[in-house]
């Protein structure tokens, strides 16, 4: 389908990714769908420009749409891409752009260029989609029309003058091309362990440089320039969320109502949640440490208990293994101590009956992750629908657990002021909490761990590269440890 | 019409922002409206969020549209703002927002919050719009509805649900509020003299830093952190165009499809435009400087070219000057070294009759800034209408220089080869050419020296603290100059 050797990347010092990637993704795509509609071509349309408002400059800089970049790996706007499901043959379809643009946006690439960029023999201008389609002569046009399960909203499918003289199927497609981006191929994980190891680099800067006194905004700026200046990584793949103190508990925090500027004190714990993205591939890892470098007996207890369900999530997790238990043995664990510390009272198990978790830990335990940062493919048909339980109702995915899926593993444990105050009216949930206990916590924040993982044959490869424990928190943090502790195994990342 | 003292800030080493500017503006609005519409009630609405295709991920993070922004100093999604024209009172609508919602995003602030962050008493909600503005019983409601000269864009006339009950006037507005942004303020000036001096600290830093070897986008890392990191910016207000060696030539290098990937060598020219956003307000500053800090004869020929067209703008800029005339004086002091260089022959009064000049500049001198990098009011009813001369056609505005106009002045002088090949074969422009000398600078790139300046009662003053001339450059390079001499004179921006 492709030929050999073509690369993306961002210099030597950079990972590169082989256009064999999405080579690979195609005839699986393809291969996948012969079953199904073996008399069909699939169409995808790439990403375009967004105009900032009614403006001549753009949101951002443009950033190509996931599933088209799965399958083609084109970074540029305004593409298609035709996977022709009968041969496994590719076509791509670019722009057609006025020859004065080339003093604007450099040599105009022609279709050879592509050809060359992206390893795809087939390379024509859009305005020929209907000649070249047409020329295939197959029996359907699958384009690509499904419910995203995280937004709620719908993937648009691709279109062109001239597609009315088709017969278009926008439904056969999403079921399987999103199956098929749950697993990651190994040219993939390569990508994701890459991306990661810069993600996880950036995060140790930011633990290293960051103190009271410092605007939590700096983080982020920090990070963002680690991974851009030493991993290539230009875009993250969501706002960073650089909470300290008390807006630790607020989940999305970093927005531009609360854009991460509060001062950090002494005593705050910092919880940082920030993730890079390469050629599409997404990070998603949250660091919480002490502001000052050294745990209070407090942010010791909480920071603890969230590690302990961590790494009970680690040891456990395999192929076979329900993400539901998953999440309901990190609710577990957390509780258990929550308990121990003194926080709570009574059995963990009428804790658990009753959806406690649900008030330190108002979210799933992790999601897929992939080109999108919570990725596609969490509540696909003939696979375990969305759970009922307050809590667990909260987690992207009830998969069971496959080889080559990569996910976040993030428990956490917060005091948010509604929640608590919620828990505290209503008896069911009132008779666990120890009030005077809770109170201590109350402008507490809150502690989240987020490692990605990857599923192997026999169990957990966490990819997270930071210090995890309290210790290494703490030596990491007055230089007692060096960086050769946290390279990734492979050297991907090299800085 | 507003309280005092109400600031909006990223902390005490960054400038705080007085919401009095945006009052100010309000104020000038429905001063500006009670001569044509006395009776009517001014209604703009803020931007939404933008979604990351069928993501439940934002494009960026979300910034203000600039009208709304200029008027209310909002920087949170979803609002609408109304000013009265009779009464001058202004009016604040904000998103009501699930009280779920507060375990992401935080309290969710209420009406009092925001009358108080922005000093805007009367504050509702989005759904009581049908009623208080029905309460004002003025015979009209102004909503913005005009073409961008810059983008050709529309700009989204306000709409909500009931507005049908109105009577709607969606063309008195917009050449009002666009001419008011034509002139800025002092609170206006002072915000943007700050992000100035902020992108001015940044460029700096990259100059000292970049070095051959470098790859380019690690140029623009290291500038977004200083903005971020030193001056509180979390945006740029457009893509940092980074170009090395022949990129240089290449006007909108930046983009996606070619995204200051190449590595610096030694003996490039570095072209590099970049500026920070503060609460919208842009700057816009272009460095051109060898990589190696050293600049070769050829070099220093092309650079104090555009250098010697900038400073004779710097001296001729004053109210009532046209900057058509500011355009065509840059265009015939390159054209004159480019001559005594040895490039060109011939009279220069021909060359510039000839269009010439569009040759190696083909952009426009300079345009406005202010919340938008290219800012509105360039082309307005009753001002100088396009020029129709090449090259002079560039300009995004054709006005008479005005007392608190903010422009960028940015001659240039580039390599690029279809231009240069168009004019090989144009017999009416090939006369003046030196080919072998043209030849020499073929893979050269491009200068391009960018300030950006207020138009004072007297003349220019330059608001850019970056080093200028060759020795500045070199001397700054190589470590014999220190910050302290581009301190910008108000100590503004201390780092």
């Amino acid at each position: 389908m492709a030929g050999e050797g073509a690369v993306l990347s961002m210099g030597p010092h950079t990972l590169p990714v082989p256009t064999a990637l999405f080579a690979l993704n195609r005839q699986r795509l393809a291969d996948a769908l012969k079953k199904t509609a073996p008399d069909s071509v699939v169409l995808l349309q790439g990403g375009e420009e967004v105009s900032f408002y009614d403006t001549d400059t753009t949101y951002n800089v443009f950033r190509q749409e996931s599933y088209f970049m799965w399958a083609f790996g084109v970074t540029e706007a305004g593409c298609f891409g035709a996977v022709d499901v009968k041969t496994g043959e590719s076509y791509l379809f670019i722009p057609r752009l006025p020859e004065e643009y080339a003093v604007w946006m450099g040599p105009l690439p022609k279709t050879n260029d592509y050809a060359k960029k992206y390893d795809i023999k087939k390379v024509f201008y859009v305005d020929e989609l209907e000649v070249e389609l047409g020329r295939l002569q197959r029996a359907k046009i699958l384009t690509l029309k499904g419910v995203n399960s995280d937004s709620g909203l719908t993937a648009k499918p691709a279109t062109f003058e001239g597609i009315e003289k088709f017969s278009v199927d926008d439904e056969a497609l999403f079921p399987v091309i999103a199956s098929l981006r749950v697993c990651k191929t190994e040219l993939e994980i390569r990508v994701i362990k890459y991306v990661v190891a810069v993600s996880s680099y950036a995060h140790r800067q930011v633990m290293k440089q960051i103190r009271p006194g410092n605007y939590e905004y700096q983080g982020e700026s920090q990070f963002l320039n680690a991974c851009y200046e030493k991993g290539g990584c230009r875009h993250v793949s969501y706002t960073c969320i650089c909470g300290s103190g008390p807006n630790g508990a607020i989940l999305h925090y970093g927005h531009a109502g609360a854009p991460n500027d509060s001062p950090i004190k002494n005593g705050d714990m910092c919880l940082f949640d920030m993730g890079a993205n390469y050629f599409g591939y997404a990070a998603d890892i949250t660091c919480s440490f002490p502001a000052n470098g050294k745990f209070t007996a407090d942010q010791k207890l909480i920071y603890e208990a969230v590690l302990r369900a961590t790494l009970a999530v680690h040891s456990a997790a395999k192929p076979g293994v329900s993400w539901v238990d998953m999440h309901v043995l990190a609710n577990r664990v957390v509780l258990e101590d929550l308990k121990k510390g003194g926080l709570l009272k009574g059995s963990v198990d009428e804790m658990l009956e009753a959806g406690l978790s649900a008030v330190f830990q108002p979210h799933g335990l992790g999601h897929l992750l992939g080109l999108d940062v919570h990725d596609v493919g969490g509540y696909l048909p003939g696979q375990p629908q969305r759970p009922q339980q307050v809590g667990v109702n909260k987690l992207r995915t009830a998969r069971v657990l496959e080889k080559g899926m990569v996910l976040t593993v993030e428990p956490g444990c917060y005091f948010i002021d509604p929640l608590l105050d919620k828990a505290l009216a209503d008896p069911a949930l009132k008779k666990f909490l120890v009030p005077e206990a809770i109170e201590r916590f109350r402008n507490f924040g809150g502690v989240r761990i987020e490692d990605d993982v990857l599923i192997t044959e026999h169990g957990v490869e966490d990819l997270t590269k930071v210090p995890r424990t309290v210790q290494d928190i703490e030596g990491w943090m007055d230089g007692r440890l060096d960086e050769s502790q946290f390279r990734d195994s492979e050297r991907l990342f090299v800085f």
